[in-house]
C-alpha cells in the first residue's frame, strides 16, 4: 500500500503531509488521551507520479531556477508543478525559459495572457492548471467581473465551435488569409 | 449528386460559387472557344448540413435576426455560421442574443474577448472557428504582434496542462478558493 | 491555508461541511472522551471559484430563478453548478432558460436528450457533468442497460473516430450534404 | 506524386475519380475540342494511409466481411472507413464485430445509438464521422427537427461542462453512486 | 446521503473500505478507550456509477474472465476498470479480448504500446488511465529516464498540435498518402 | 482574394503551385488551343494566417534556422510548420531547439518518439500533425504492421479511456505513486 510510514507520534507527521495538521490538532479542545487517526482515503486524488522535489532537497542546478521563478514572480514559494517536473532538470530549465519569454509583458499584457492560459486550460480540463492558472489571473488584477466574462465567452465559444462542428459550417472564404488588417 | 446546377454561361455561377472566379477567367489569355471546367474535386470539403440560408430566401424572423447582426457587426454581410443554423430559427435567435450580450464591451474589451475565442476554438481544433475569429480579431485591432503572442501562449498552455497532467500533479493548497485578489 | 475555522464543538461545523457528519458521529459508539478530528485532506479537491450561493443567502433575481429550477424540475434541491454560476446573474439566467428550452420534449424526449448530454460529457471528460447528468438520466427513467448500452456506444464512437483519424480516411461522397432522408 | 493515372479519354476516369463527372461534362456546352483539365489541388485534403481497399480487390477474408456489412446493413456498398482499415483485417474483424453487436437494437434503438454517435463525433471533431453518422442517422429516421435538438443539446452541454470546469464546481453528494432509480 | 453503513465496530468496515485501515489503527499507539473516527470528506472523488464487482461475487462468466487476465498478466490481482465494467459481461468480455490481442507482443513490443497507451490517456486527461497506465508501463520495464522522455514529447507534440492548427498551417504534398518507405 | 497570380502561360505557374501540373498537361491529348482553367475552389482549404516564408525569402536568422533542420533531418527542404511559424524567429528559434532536443536518441529512441508524436495528434486530432508525423514515422523505419498496432492501441486506448470515464472508475491504491520498478 501507498501509505506513508506512520509516525509514532504527530509531530513526526508533519513533513511527510501536505498540509500543517499540527497545529489544528492542537487547536482542538482535545481531551490528553486521543490521537489523531491518519485517514488515507485519498482514492481519486494523484501525487505527482516522482513526487515533489522541495528547495532544501534540491541540486544546485533546480536550486537556482527555483530562485529565478521566485525572484520573477517576486513571490517566496514555488507550486508543485515545477516542484513535479524538476525530477527532469532539462525539462524544468526548458519550461521555465519559455514561460519566462511567452508571459512577460509585449504586445499582449501579463493579465491578457493569463486569461488566455486559463481559457486554453478550461478547455483542455486540466484542473490543476485551472487552479493555478485562475488564482495566478486574480495575483495579476483579475477582478470577479473578468473571470465572469471569461467563463461567459469561453463557455459560448465552447457552444458555438460544437454548433459549427455539427452543422458541418465551411469557411467562408472572406476568413480565408490574406486577412485585412 | 451534392454540384451547384450548371450555369448555361459563366457569369451565372458568380452567386452560387464562393470566389469571384469569372474575373480570373476573363484575366486568362484563353481562345474564344474555351469554357470554364468545374471540378467538383471536393472530397474532404464537408458543407453545411442543412445548406446556408441567403438573406433573400429567409424568413422574415431570419432576416430580422440577419438585419441586426449586420447593424451590431457595422457589416454588409452575414457569415456562413448563422446561415447554417438559420434552419433552427429559435437557436439562430439565442445564439445570437446570448453572442450579442457576451462580446459586448465589458469588463474585458471586445478584442480580449475574440482573443478568448481563438484560444478556445484552436484548443478544441475548430478551423472554421479558428478562421473567422481570427479574422474577427484582426478586425478588432489585433495585430501581427499580438497574434503571435497569443498563438504562444497557446501552445505553451498546450504543453504544460499536458505535463502537469502526466506527471500527475497535486493542486497546491494556495491554489484553492477562496482565492485572495 | 484554506480551511475552514475550527468549530469550539462538533455542532459548529455541521453548515460549513458538505455532509451530516453529526448524525454519523453520534450514531458511532465512541467514549465520551473522544472528539472528532478534522481532516483536511482535500488535495485535488477543487472547490467553486467564488464557493456556492445558498437558496437562503440568494438575491431575489437568483431566487426567482432557483425558484424555476424547482418548480420546473418538481425537486425541492438546487445542485452545485447552479450555485456556483449564481455569482453572475446573467449568466444564470440566460443558462437556465436555455437548457429549459432546450432539454423539455420535443422530437426527441428528455430521457434521450439526457443520454446525448452524457455522451458529450463523458467525451469532454467533465465530471461534474458526468456525475450529475447520470443521476439525472437515472431519474429520467435509464435503466441499467440502457446505461450499459449508452457506455458502450460511446466508447465504439470514441475507438472508431480515432480510427478514422489515424488512418486519414477522406469523406465519401454519398456522406456529403444535401442527404436524402 | 500522389494523382491518379491520367485517363487516355475523360470516360476512363469515370471509375477512379468519387464523382460522376462525366455527366456534367456532357451536359457543359463545350466545344468538341475541349478536354477536361485534371486538377490536383487537393492540398488540405488527406486521403486514407494505405488507400481503399476495394471490393474487387479485396482478399477472401476482408470480402467476406464486406459482405456481412453489407448485408446487415440492407445496402450495397461499403463506406470508406472499412476499406481504409481493410489493411488490417484483424482490426477490420474486430472492428465490424463489435460494431454490429453494440449498435444492434437493445435497450436503446438504433437510431438513438446512431444520435449518441453524433454526439460523440461532434465532441472529438472527427469529420468522417460526423459526415457518415449523420447520414446514417437520417437514413434510420432521424427527422430534420430531431436533427436541430441533437445539435443543440450537444452545443448545450459543451458550453455548461465549460463552465462546470472553469468555475471549478464540486460534486454534490447526491451525484454520488450509488444512485437511486 | 452515499455513505456506507456505519460498522458497529472496526472490523467490520475492512471490506467497505478500500484500504486495509485496520492494520494501520492496530498499529497506531492510541490508548483503549480511542475509536476510529469515519471521515466521509469524498466531495469530488467519484466512485463507480455500479460499484465495483469483487472476484468473490462475480458470476463464473465474470470470474473466468478475471482468472485469465490474472493469468495473462502474471498477476494476482484485478484492478478496478474490470471491477467497474464486470455489470456488463458483454463490454467485459469483448474489452478484454481485445486488449489482450492489441497489447501482445508484435510489430511493437509491449512496453512501446504502453508507452502510446500512456500518451493517448495524457493526451484525453484521464486520470484513472494515467494512473494505471504509468503503473503498468513501469511493471513492463520503463526506467524513470523514459518516462521523462515520454512526457516531453507528449508535452512536445501538444505544443506544435495547436501552433499548427492556430497558424492554420495546410498539409504539405509530399506529406500526402502514399508514403514512401 | 486568396489566389496565387495568374500566369502568363502555364509554364509561369510551376514554382507556386503544389504540384507538377505541367507534365499533367503535357501529358494530356489536348489540342493545342486550349489553355489550363485554374480552379480556385479551395473552400475548407485554410492557408496559414500569415502565409509561409520560403528559404530564399527568409531573414540571414530564419534562415540559419532552415538550415540547422535540414542538417539535423538531413535533408534538402523545409515543411510548412516551419515556414508557416518563421513569422515569429522567436517562436521558431525555441520550437527548433526544443523539438531537436526533445526528439534525439536518448532513453527512447527516435522512431518510439515519434510513435508517440503520431498517437498524441491522433488523439488532438491535428491532420497536418498526422500526415507530418506518420511521415516522419514511415521516414524513420515505421513498418506497415507497426503502423497498424499503433492505430490499434490509439483505438482502443481511445475507448477504455471513455469507458473508465463513463463508469466513474476510482483510481486503484496500487496506482498511486510511488510506484515500484
Amino acid at each position: 500500500m501507498t501509505v506513508n510510514p506512520i509516525p509514532s507520534e504527530p509531530s513526526q507527521a508533519i513533513a511527510s503531509f501536505p498540509f500543517q495538521w499540527h497545529s489544528i490538532w492542537h487547536a482542538l479542545p482535545l481531551p490528553g488521551n486521543v490521537w489523531p487517526v491518519f485517514i488515507l482515503w485519498n482514492q481519486g486524488v494523484t501525487m505527482s507520479t516522482f513526487g515533489l522535489i522541495e528547495y532544501h532537497d534540491a541540486s544546485p542546478q533546480v536550486r537556482a531556477i527555483y530562485d529565478d521563478i521566485m525572484a520573477t514572480r517576486k513571490t517566496d514559494w514555488i507550486n508543485n508543478f515545477w516542484k513535479a517536473i524538476a525530477h527532469d532538470p532539462a525539462l524544468l530549465q526548458r519550461t521555465w525559459d519559455s514561460i519566462k519569454q511567452i508571459m512577460a509583458p509585449g504586445a499582449l499584457d501579463p493579465l491578457t495572457k493569463e486569461l488566455i492560459y486559463v481559457a486554453v486550460s478550461v478547455t483542455n480540463n486540466c484542473r490543476y492548471c485551472i487552479a493555478s492558472h485562475t488564482a495566478s489571473a486574480f495575483g495579476k488584477g483579475m477582478t470577479d467581473a473578468m473571470f465572469k466574462e471569461l467563463q461567459a465567452v469561453i463557455g459560448m465559444a465552447s457552444e458555438t465551435n460544437k454548433l459549427v462542428t455539427g452543422y458541418q459550417v465551411e469557411i467562408d472564404q472572406r476568413f480565408q488569409p490574406p486577412l485585412s488588417r
